[in-house]
């Protein structure tokens, strides 16, 4: 970097955005997206200033440059795009631009009609001088504009060569930064693939794919499932674990303490005498059939994602091979899980407070690479609150560094402060509270606080209406109008989203008792057959809904979410566009799944992009109807028990100058 | 500090405040201040956790140590009182308390009916570990806890010596900081003395202050000026530079670029063939008449502050002695100030980019430190703005390691970040916009950004309704009304304040012309004889708010700074309290200075300790009047022909619980 803090640098640069938390963690884009950059820069007097975004791959070793522009109030604005995987860093560096003053003065003085041959001299000294630091040819250029300035006969030539275009050019090039400010910080940019950042995810348990009933099924079998999940539009499959399930203290059904002898267990329960973290539970198939199923996957374009659950039964081969990574008690004992009066005891946490962390952190990476040899690039974590925050950061950023496609979810239904915390450190995707928001005024609140301030940077939200763990209140009481309302709702607030399957399709909704967000007979403790087939499956709904989001660009992101208002409180209103607003979406869900709602959207028409002096079409991607609107205020009904939704694509005329001089 | 960053470290700490700008800048307090710190703080698991606030005195070279108190939603918060001048340093320490966590976890296990043995023995351990760390007595008395705690017989006994708070106490103290937190940065306080917050200030012009039309006055006269002056109740008295005044291009009444041969010139353009900034215009007096003027106004509780005015003009010894100083022009001239078209050709600007800056700056500093010598510990800096950054942050850490008690007042009516950037460098006071603050909208939005947002750490506002420079268009169009209410805003919005007087008091109101904000006949060119003894002065009423501020400690501080709402946007009406709330002042200010203006004022009584089923005293300390107000709506009218003000010494019981059992 270029010195800094000499007594005659004289630029302030504050208050850089994107910057989480001063710099300590970078923020987050997907290969070809931008980023923007805005600081306050101010110099004292009067003097202007030259502004450049630094910004590299951190596999170059120069900088790039770009440069920034004044907005208000000292405010200055930059951008750049990323291009590659991996790492990027930005800095801001800005000087005391002495050629720009000197323009700006000599116009002003001209216009006052003061004497400016001094201020002609004094500019071709500047540019002299900036001649000398010049390499090659320009050098020379420099010179000969030095001399010509000086010598030119009339005012009116000495004012054009000093107000050239090509002078202003060399001299920006070369002159003036020796006591430039570069920020005291250089910042970064985790680059992920486009998949980070816009995913539709199905998981499944593939012990539960068998056409048999109660019979176990294989990878086999999951490959059959295949054209089905890749119909309904799925890109990522994910399987909650997949290894050896432990025999000591296994549950049974319901989550009973004992399990019989037909009791599957949970694939959570992890460890046998079979093996570990790097084994496959026999009864699913050999590692070369999951390998199998990876690549036939992969020619449906979908991608399968394990879980990632740093827990071992009793049984666990670590446990007699590792003594040292487990919590023993006084009676020589090993500590199970507990959260009193609860008791886990089929579970032995990890002591991450062992003596022997740096040797359990090295095998649990070990763990991830080993699957990432076997193909998986995605990983669901289960319970990374459990475990220790600097752990993930360096596993995570260890992994990155020869695998920057690799994309780890985060499982932490906890504390906000703790969520964040985990995004920052380097998960790529995160699981919300969105499935406990059912109001607009929360959805509102939630999606606003996620999509719209700094959160956004670091933390990319994965909406999931349920997951073998939640079957929501929202669910169990509305039926089947719920659970379109919530996928709509999954699918078009979040780029990311992800359902728990076939449950989520077959509209299961009966809980273990009632108040429990547990499933009745939940698939957690045994297998399951699921008829997929059934007429009021949601599958064609789902596989439109995902088709609407794969065909709108509008629907890849979510930082363009923008909430209208409507005058009725079960139906909410919003939009997402692309940032030249040719592909806009209005999404309207009555929340309400009992009765038909209806109200009057209000639409920002001149945020969306949209002629307010010209009707225009939004077209219902779900049913296929097709609406003229004309002005921000416009009427929707909709009745839960045919479809509780309606995703309008916006049709019209990008509005113009032209659009003015003919209505005017 | 204790080693950080183990793998076994599991504590995070974020989002701590106060911490300007990352912790670049300092936050300000003075003498007998309490400093409240918030963090995020939080671990991995379900782990108890204790949190410390560390800090010192920067000659201290032990931390103190003060418990922090867990809030909600993972925010802790602790405190410490600032009681010496100069700088102080904080930070946090947080680490997981395992005994914390078994204390718990055994009592709730306890409670479910589980078998506890085992965890009375682990807590047994952990004990008898902690005694290992520990030094002296103390070490034989946990000793001697864990073996009581594995002997005793019953289980009662074992629960009792598990809770002792004796034990918590040692345990507190010996355990458990081996993978402790500290938070990633120090932090600085600038401690400064009480006037740094709570001031008010008078400025004028020395050489005015004689009883003989024409006659320019000095340092003795101004003595004579004193009783005046004190009998107002001022504490700081500024004068404009006083040092010697140049002759070339010496500007003429009301600025005329040419002065006559009486014309005494700006006190703005220094230096002379006489001196610069360390000799005294000789029209005033000698050195030692101004050291002896300090003496006397330090018996009339009034300090001298003085000009810090860094420009020269021509004349000034340091264009001949230090050329290099200046900036230099093609034809041999010295660059003078100029903002095009505007040329202020008497005033040559420093060059802050010469080689020899570091020469400049110590000169700079030598200025400081002579007045210093002389008595001075209040300055007010001319133009902040246009001299570096990094100057003034230099300069003002360098005079305040030695004088910690010295206050810089910024004169700074610049860009807004511009301003604030001075007042984080160091800059112990700052003006503001309060003098184009008028509306109800502008002032509480204003007067809100300045005490209810980060800017009040760094920031101490001087509100000015005037100055030599300013005299607004409320003042010229509002007469005297105008006045009172601008004085009762500056005086109660600000616990520091001033007035440029005796303009002020004589309610000069008259501008050069329409449109200007500038004095006719400005005393900034001319030698004024003001007639302190005419009958409309507004010297008693000053006096009386002066003693009203005084008197009412809610008033020496903006942190309590209250708008209520009340149905006339003519009035507006604020409260500020004590912490305690055993001093509460509510002011009502007609805006309007032609009509009398009344309405409802909305109190929110619970905010300001006011039990809303209780009558309550409002004692207008103006007028002397006393109200009896019921609830929070209440009626007031201003008639600005008398006093557009009321400001109201709230008197009633502090609410306590036994109100409630009785009115319930």
């Amino acid at each position: 970097m270029i010195k800094d803090r000499d007594g005659r640098n004289r630029v302030i640069i504050e208050g850089l955005k994107p910057e989480v938390d001063a710099g300590r963690f970078p923020i987050k884009r997907t290969v070809g997206e931008k980023v923007f950059v805005e600081a306050d820069i101010f110099t004292d007097s009067h003097d202007a200033l030259s502004c450049v975004l630094l910004y590299r791959n951190d596999d170059e070793s120069q900088w790039r440059e770009s440069p920034m522009e004044f907005l208000v109030n000292d405010r200055w604005r930059g951008e750049f795009t990323v291009t590659e995987l991996g790492q990027y860093r930005y800095t801001i560096q800005a000087w005391v631009d002495h050629f720009k003053s000197w323009r700006q003065v000599l116009l002003k003085k001209f216009d006052a009609g003061h004497d400016v041959s001094t201020d002609i001299l004094a500019g071709a000294d500047l540019i002299e001088e900036a001649g000398k630091q010049t390499p090659g040819s320009d050098a020379k250029k420099l010179k000969e504009v030095a001399i010509s300035l000086r010598s030119a006969k009339e005012l009116s030539d000495k004012l054009r060569i000093a107000h050239d275009e090509g002078l202003a050019a060399l001299m920006a090039k070369y002159s003036g930064r020796e006591y430039a400010t570069t920020y005291n910080k250089e910042l970064f940019v985790v680059v992920d693939r486009p998949k980070a950042s816009f995913s539709a995810w199905y998981e499944i348990f593939p012990r539960s794919c068998s056409t048999e009933p109660g019979h176990h099924s294989t990878f086999k079998d999951c490959e059959g499932r295949l054209p089905y999940i890749a119909a309904m539009g799925f890109d990522v499959l994910y399987f909650p674990p997949i290894h050896p399930i432990g025999q000591t203290h296994r549950k049974g059904k319901n989550n009973t303490p004992t399990a019989g002898p037909n009791d599957p267990g949970s694939p959570w329960a992890i460890g046998s005498a079979e093996g570990g973290h790097k084994d496959i539970h026999a009864q699913l198939g050999t590692l070369e059939d999951f390998r199998g199923l990876i690549t036939k996957a992969a020619n449906y374009g979908i991608e399968i994602a394990i879980d990632l659950a740093f827990q071992c039964t009793p049984d666990h081969p670590y446990v007699k091979e590792h003594p040292d990574w487990f919590h023993w008690r006084p009676d020589r004992s090993v500590q199970y899980a507990e959260n009193p009066p609860k008791k886990y005891e089929d579970i032995y946490p990890l002591n991450f407070e062992t003596e022997k962390w740096r040797e359990l952190w090295e095998e649990l990476k070990g763990i991830v690479l080993f699957w990432i040899d076997q193909g998986v690039r995605i990983f669901r974590v289960d319970n990374p609150h459990t475990k220790p925050f600097h752990f993930w950061e360096w596993l995570i950023k260890e992994v990155k560094k020869d695998y920057p496609e690799v994309i780890f979810l985060a499982e932490a239904f906890t504390r906000p402060k703790v969520m964040y915390q985990l995004a920052k450190l380097g998960f790529t995707q995160s699981y919300t509270y969105f499935a406990w928001r059912n109001t607009k005024w929360e959805l509102t609140q939630y999606l606003t606080e996620l999509s719209q301030t700094e959160v956004r940077e670091y933390l990319r939200p994965s909406l999931w209406p349920n997951t073998p763990d939640i079957l929501t209140e929202y669910l169990q009481m509305g039926g089947r109008p719920a659970f379109m309302a919530r996928l709509v709702l999954a699918a078009t607030l979040g780029a990311s989203y992800g359902i728990y399957g076939p449950a989520f399709e077959l509209c299961e909704n009966r809980p273990k008792e009632f108040g429990s967000e547990e499933y009745l007979d939940s698939e957690k403790y045994e297998i399951k057959n699921w008829d997929i087939s059934r007429p009021d499956s949601l599958k064609d709904f789902i596989a439109r809904v995902n088709r609407i989001r794969r065909e709108n660009p509008s629907l890849h992101s979510d930082w363009s979410l923008r909430f209208h208002p409507i005058d009725n409180e079960q139906i909410i209103c919003y939009s997402k566009q692309t940032e030249d607003c040719s592909n806009v979406i209005v999404v309207v869900v009555n929340l309400d799944p009992h009765h038909t709602q209806a109200g009057w959207v209000e639409l920002s028409l001149s945020d969306l992009g949209i002629n307010h002096r010209m009707p225009y079409q939004v077209h219902d991607l779900l049913s296929d109807a097709r609406y003229l609107w004309h002005g921000h205020r416009n009427y929707v009904e909709l009745n839960p028990g045919i479809v509780p939704a309606q995703i309008f694509r916006v049709r019209h005329r990008v509005r113009t100058e032209r659009d003015f001089d003919y209505f005017m």
